[in-house]
């Protein structure tokens, strides 16, 4: 396999599994980290911060930095200031993706919004689903950090961030745009700060349709790993496949 | 015109817009009493009890009682206990709904249901939504009083109970079964309590996509008055269309 300078790994599904590290991924990034490679971690989870996210890296073992990790928060940020650099933006979303916005000194409004933001909130209210769906009415462009209908949880699958989209989308007839993986916005925001090229970047990932499209969407190699949502089985049914197909990462010798 | 024995009014857009009365519905409603008929009320609305409609019917100065008074809270009640009379019930919603389930006396629970119905609910929480799409993902029947997915307030339009609906349906792949107009679950509702014919009764509604198909559904004569969301212009292009067309109630000479 290629060596590349910009490992890209998704992070529930590939790095742990909910509150379980799995190992051999563990030891991938720290082999990686020994050898003076520092890789980066790519999520469509919006609702924590860098440092939230560090912090549970780190009690598994893994040294890195919150300037490592990319969350669907952080690219939303991003791709507001470039784009709407003087944007009102109404939010609702949790610490992630707040902090994000106010790390670009975005000006956070409760009405009159240019930006409406969208992220898992799970202090939702009425009032707050109320004053989106004005904003949008009367105009805000609306943008979600991830698409994800469900997400698991031990007592089965609960709403995610794209079934509360739904709703919105329902309410005002208006699609939101979508930052988060398969988009390409997280691995582009990389890309551009730490100036690679595409050559030298990879996304390793075990979900089909967020992780390996990302890649493929943003024109990089790919890894499939055999760890979480999507079996391999399931990835050689698709058309566009990954570059690469792994059980698990202690197959990657480097 | 036909004379009829059940006269059934739609309110909002009908009877009054908002909090205003609309005077010439309000005096041929009063004209129908004098004359010894007592009219029905069918609304969509099921986060209000018939006790709170009827103190707002009360203050327009209509005289009229809690029994004729049928919402899509109280059809959704009637039609589960029909249905699934055992069943372990599941709600969200306001007043409107929990009092009419439990006139019902149904079974209401917090887990393990059988049938989840859902109203609108503008005290709603994550943990409440949560719950649903567990509810429902686990089989519980998908029920909603009424597909609206905006309503109007002085501020805008704000999500209504089918943008709720839409969101529930996005994290559980189940479509809802609805139970409000244009279903005619309502009308048949009063047909069968009072012994009515399907000859002897009238919809009068302002909204073609409500009310004038409630009553082309149910199949009965419908009279359309252009007081409130559908003019009498856009009722027009439909295929299938009203009995009647009135500007407004005073032209109604009985």
């Amino acid at each position: 396999m290629k060596r590349y300078k910009a490992y890209c790994f998704d992070l529930d599904g590939t790095v742990y599994r909910g509150d379980e590290p799995i190992l051999e991924a563990v030891e991938f990034v720290n082999k990686l980290t020994r050898s003076g490679i520092n890789p980066f971690f790519v999520t469509n989870n919006a609702s924590k911060t860098p440092a939230q996210l560090l912090a549970k890296l780190t009690s598994y073992g893994i040294k890195t930095s919150e300037s490592q990790i990319m969350t669907s928060a952080i690219a939303a940020s991003l791709f507001i200031k470039e784009q709407h650099p003087d944007a009102r933006v109404y939010m609702i979303g949790e610490a992630g993706l707040h902090d994000a916005l106010v790390s670009q000194e975005l000006n956070l409004v409760e009405k009159d919004a240019d930006v409406f933001v969208m992220g898992i909130d799970r202090d939702i209210t009425y009032e707050k689903l109320a004053r989106a769906c004005v904003e949008v009415r009367n105009g805000a462009k609306f943008i979600a950090t991830n698409s994800d209908k469900v997400f698991p949880t031990e007592r089965g699958l609960i709403p995610g961030n794209g079934s509360f989209v739904a709703l919105i989308e329902a309410a005002t007839d208006v699609k939101a745009l979508y930052i988060g993986k398969p988009q390409p916005h997280l691995l582009e925001a990389i890309m551009v700060k730490h100036g690679f090229t595409k050559e030298e970047m990879v996304m390793i990932g075990d979900n089909y349709t967020t992780d390996i499209l990302a890649g493929i969407n943003f024109g990089i190699d790919t890894v499939h790993v055999n760890t979480g949502v999507t079996s391999a089985e399931q990835v050689k049914q698709e058309s566009a496949g990954p570059t690469y197909y792994l059980e698990d990462l202690s197959q990657w010798k480097i």
